[in-house]
């Protein structure tokens, strides 16, 4: 891995393709380095002028009195190549490339000029960001190579200043969206540690900053804009590096539509692998997916001030002087699946102590107007954060007039670093810009949009709750060698697609053996017998590689209640596959067992381009088709987290009480969904589908019963 | 009803309670009311002094040179009957009072107080907004009798200015919330015509309000957050009246919680209905949920901004300049149910002249900076809007820079104007106010929020197209009057609890008649002669006002396959209700045809509160449990929204698809939806609860089967 370090923290940087007109992009970058007080040279590298505001400009990166640490280049595309082999030669260890013309553009020539990057950053060991990239900001160093109008040099200071807050790293390809986060985050007295934006990512990806981020140690929070990963394995490595340091990585997922498939195809040369892969993925590490810009900023600042004092559950106290916006953030928080509890009697009688009689001290406290003004935000907090049955607060505030805010400061910061829980607020007026920085200077990220600060309360609690569960030792999964070898060996010797017959060793292998009793058979005599033997009633189905879908080629007889009627669905079996897929290979027809009744699902893996093999579950027969209620996860699987799965689905409760059963064996599904889970995890390369449809779950203590299954390899 | 015009257009006002502290609402409410260019005259009413703020001062009401149209009360609330009082004695035709103390106390006095308050304005006729208001604002009069911080007086004026746009009235019973929307909106240019907060809604509620301002015909929006309902046919026929005239209502309901419901409850003595039953309303009429106030305003200037040319679809195109930015935004507009289609070839071609070869035109249209700096974003959509396939636009914009935007005014203006397709734009940076009045005067609402954006579009599609549906001319639904006799005679009749036997002819003479052939028996011969005349199979069910989960008390006997099975089936039942319910009343035991097979749905009436009987249709068995999967419609109900509420399922593709199973019969279903609907409409009284369960839903010019019946009366 080339040296992040010097992309970031170099002594000094030169500019090639520097100007001085500020209409031009390049004018533009210079301005915004040079108005900011980096430490290091700045030096301009041209050859159409001698300086460049005010600055000795040099005709080569050769010519300079020192090697730069990092080059930052906006040239056309073409001299590229040329000007990073130099940089190369002279010893400079990053480059930003901004020129776009790249893969971008979708012809030939970009593409091979991309290669030739990736070439010369290997060549030299450079850490190369872009190229078609806007930059990066170091907040810290006040190092802006970038011409984003959210970096221009302003009387604004880059960060919110003293007293020192937890500082968040943005990540984006889009250099646009990327830089926005800035510019609303800062609003917001969010403090930046860096701000970088990759586009095509030819060499370094977002994922290798969040790595380097990380490891650093000063960011406290990550919010990166997905558009794709060219490399899943780093994805796992630094969300679980992620998770494990307590660092949120809060997302958004572009593509998560077809159109949005296409966008991001289009724009930074990106392959988009399947959202519902990604969902896996974060459901998994813990990253918190945001759907609005502010909604993401809301969701860093909750996670930043919180850091350490997340909450330990889902139940709030709402504290407010205005009863509408209690009553409206009540509602809020139930959408974002938090509670609202009825605070308890000593609780109440401390708060009801200071209310007039109109307030209410139930939850939402209401504690009127004339209290708040008397008390205070911070008094009223006091009153009720000690709740035995409260997790966190939220409270109503108007943050209109910074007048009275400052009055509370003290007071405020004070709970602020005295409270064990976290305190969130929402303003429903528009706060001024002193208002916000008053309460950040507190210690308080302020919502102005009810849901996102609902949302950000439900997802500290998520992330605690998730990050608890993954620091905790895992369950060992056993996957004993020889089974392993077993499975490889059927698996070599099959064609690419298993039939049950064939798929069942290959399951058996690891344990999954709950199919039920069956024999291949090749005549109707044959099957006659196998049903005797198996004893009614049973079910025939045919075997053959070419018919994967048997039901509707009338390859399918079930609930055959007597021997005498085996041979003559027998004999109709084979008539009908050979009237509906003339060229299809038979195996023979299974006679199986019908399995007894219970609670009808589907279990399999799936492969995504991106992301690999992947564990579905979903409740069968109608609710797949019609309900869509399936959910997905990374392999391999813990017992913990594929039970947690399961109560992901929308119809989770049919597994505990489904029309006064008894409930479900939801531990024998559990140990399937693990062992399915190894299966494909140990054979990510040589499966690439599996199909158990339906799995038919018992009542518990009576395990289930594999009812059909399919195994396909990839395509060669 | 009083006259609300003398409440917000009076020639003159008195402040009853008048002070010039501005520390007190008393002196800032004086302060707000006098720092406006309201034309009338502002009488302070105090005994304390002679002057406020320079004007003579009153001691009373009797005592001014003239009756003011218009009385302000911001004294305690002990002395408020007698004030008002005076008041009306005086001449005075309107009332706002401020002050707390009444029903919100939960105290006796209180109320009575309340009552008194609606005594005395009942007998002088007059217009009384509170208590426990914050008051209200006329902008377009400048008249402001509040003491919310919102409209202090400031340099800012309370109107965005020429050129005139569209106004948005604010209906709240919360005034910290209801004043916030004039913040948060001024904020973004919209213009307002009144902000009213009506407290306890003591006499006049948000809903006569809202029917005033529909009236008068100047507000294109309105904007209600709602709490309670005191009387639902005013919602009805305000509703009604607003989608008539094409002014969206936007609201949000407090209350969709527990928790919600108790802050309503306590905060402004509010009973609040059934949050479901106010959904149901809202999508009968047209009302478009807000979660947020921002959004709200959104809605709200995006309805008003392209009134006249809404969407006439769901098709939407994003025309960018970051690549990033449109990504994002087709993501969001599909999660808010907008499609994103490809563009035609021919305006593919169009766009592609005039982009590099790094953009593209397919949709999101990335016609990258470099060209949107040469077109202008009105050149963009120029190209765009035309498309055959498309219903209107998303520009991604960044407004951080009024510059830009200024050059561009003029064209965007001339868009705006010619455009028969509605534009939204969304900026991703934070956009500078002067930016949000640049693009608010060229007649763009902005949006800083993705989700905001993408949600305002496809509202503005969705209340068009259910305008539409509504001005068709309505099927007549039939009610024979001899049916309504005969159901009316059969109900008086009954007990409490109609079980299915008493139910069939409730509902057959409103036509509803697919019950499958029964009879009722009272032996065991009875039932198997019974049994051979219906022909086999059979179901036996128990027939007591007692048992109504006859199941459960083992009182069902179903699939009955000969005669003979059926008398110890009888015996069975009998014997099993003796057992389980001994003190149960048994009717007799009906005998019934087994149903054929079909999609098994319910159907039911349900009693709300507040408004009355509402239609719930579900899918049945497994999934109304599991899945909730259920819609409810306010009665009447005219079967084109019969079938658009079961389009509302998420399950609906069962109805047309069921596993290879031909099409339900949703004709028939329909119509016994109309039929039940009509039943429940004219008997909204003598009906509490109906509940047809399962519904088996045939194949195509099958009909259906239903299987169970009960009505339930009202309790005494």
């Amino acid at each position: 891995m080339p040296d992040i370090h010097a992309l970031f923290w170099p002594r000094h940087v030169a500019l090639i393709g520097a100007a001085a007109d500020l209409e031009s992009l390049r004018g533009r970058i210079m301005h915004t380095m040079a108005g900011h007080p980096f430490q290091g040279q700045i030096y301009p590298v041209t050859r159409s002028h001698a300086e460049v505001m005010g600055r000795k400009a040099y005709a080569s990166i050769d010519a300079l009195p020192e090697a730069p640490q990092l080059a930052v280049l906006i040239i056309p595309a073409q001299y590229i190549p040329q000007e990073l082999e130099r940089c190369g030669r002279a010893g400079v260890k990053a480059a930003v490339v901004l020129s776009s013309g790249f893969a971008e553009a979708g012809g030939g020539d970009g593409s091979l000029l991309q290669a030739d990057i990736r070439r010369i950053a290997a060549r030299y060991d450079m850490a190369v960001i872009g190229p078609n990239a806007e930059g990066f900001a170091n907040i810290a160093a006040a190092l802006c190579p970038t011409f984003s109008p959210a970096l221009e040099p302003s009387a604004r200071p880059l960060s919110p200043g003293p007293p020192q807050r937890g500082q968040v790293t943005v990540l984006a390809q889009s250099g646009g969206i990327g830089f926005s986060f800035f510019d609303h985050g800062r609003a917001k007295e969010l403090a930046f540690r860096y701000i970088v934006t990759t586009g095509n990512e030819a060499c370094l990806e977002t994922m290798d900053i969040a790595e380097y981020a990380l490891d650093e140690g000063k960011t406290e929070a990550l919010i990166v804009l997905l558009e794709d990963v060219k490399n899943p394995h780093t994805l796992r490595r630094v969300a679980e590096k992620a998770l494990r340091a307590g660092v949120p990585i809060i997302t958004a997922k572009i593509g998560r539509s077809e159109a949005g498939v296409r966008a991001a195809a289009s724009h930074t040369a990106a392959l988009a692998g399947s959202y519902q892969a990604y969902r896996a993925m974060f459901d998994r590490y813990g990253l918190i997916e945001g759907h609005d810009i502010d909604e993401m900023i809301d969701l860093a600042s909750a996670m930043i001030a919180w850091r350490g004092r997340l909450p330990a559950g889902r139940r709030v106290a709402i504290c407010t002087a205005s009863g509408g916006g209690g009553g409206w953030m009540a509602d809020a928080c139930a959408a974002a699946g938090l509670e609202v509890p009825i605070l308890d009697a000593d609780t109440r009688a401390r708060i009801d102590r200071h209310l007039p009689a109109y307030g209410t001290s139930q939850n939402p406290v209401d504690a009127t107007a004339q209290a708040v003004h008397r008390i205070g935000y911070a008094g009223l907090a006091r009153l009720v954060m000690d709740a035995p049955g409260i997790d966190g607060l939220i409270v109503v505030i108007t943050a209109r007039s910074p007048k009275n805010l400052e009055k509370q400061q003290a007071e405020l910061a004070r709970l602020a670093r005295e409270t064990t829980k976290p305190i969130l607020l929402w303003s429903y007026t528009l706060p001024a810009p002193q208002s916000t920085k008053i309460l950040s200077d507190a210690g308080y990220p302020l919502s102005t949009d009810i849901r996102n600060c609902a949302r950000a309360f439900a997802a500290m609690a998520d992330y605690r709750a998730l990050r608890s569960a993954f620091l905790r030792p895992i369950d060992v999964v056993s996957r004993p060698t020889p089974a392993s070898a077993t499975a490889r060996a059927r698996l070599a010797a099959a064609d690419r697609v298993l039939c049950e017959w064939e798929a069942r060793p290959v399951l058996a292998a690891y344990g999954i053996g709950a199919l039920p009793a069956a024999s291949l058979v090749h005549s109707a005599a044959a099957a006659a017998a196998a049903a005797a033997a198996i004893g009614a009633p049973v079910a025939l189905k045919i075997q053959s590689p070419e018919i994967l879908h048997k039901t509707e080629a009338g390859g399918v007889k079930l609930n055959l209640a007597s021997p005498e009627e085996v041979a003559p669905a027998y004999e109709a079996l084979i008539a009908a596959a050979n009237r509906n897929a003339p060229s299809a290979r038979l195996r023979g027809v299974l006679v199986q067992a019908m399995a007894p009744p219970g609670l009808e699902m589907i279990l399999g893996i799936k492969r995504d381009a991106t992301f690999g093999p992947l564990l579905l579950v979903g409740l069968g027969g109608v609710n797949v088709e019609h309900f869509k209620d399936v959910v997905l996860a990374p392999v391999p699987l813990a017992p913990d987290a594929a039970r947690g799965l399961l109560k992901r689905l929308t119809g989770a409760s049919l597994l505990t009480a489904y029309r006064g059963s008894p409930p479900c064996d939801v531990d024998a599904l559990v140990d399937v969904m693990v062992r399915l889970a190894a299966l494909a995890h140990d054979f990510a390369d040589e499966i690439a589908e599996i199909d158990l449809n339906p799995v038919i779950v018992h009542a518990e203590g009576n395990g289930l019963s594999v009812v059909d299954a399919l195994v396909v390899k990839p395509q060669a």
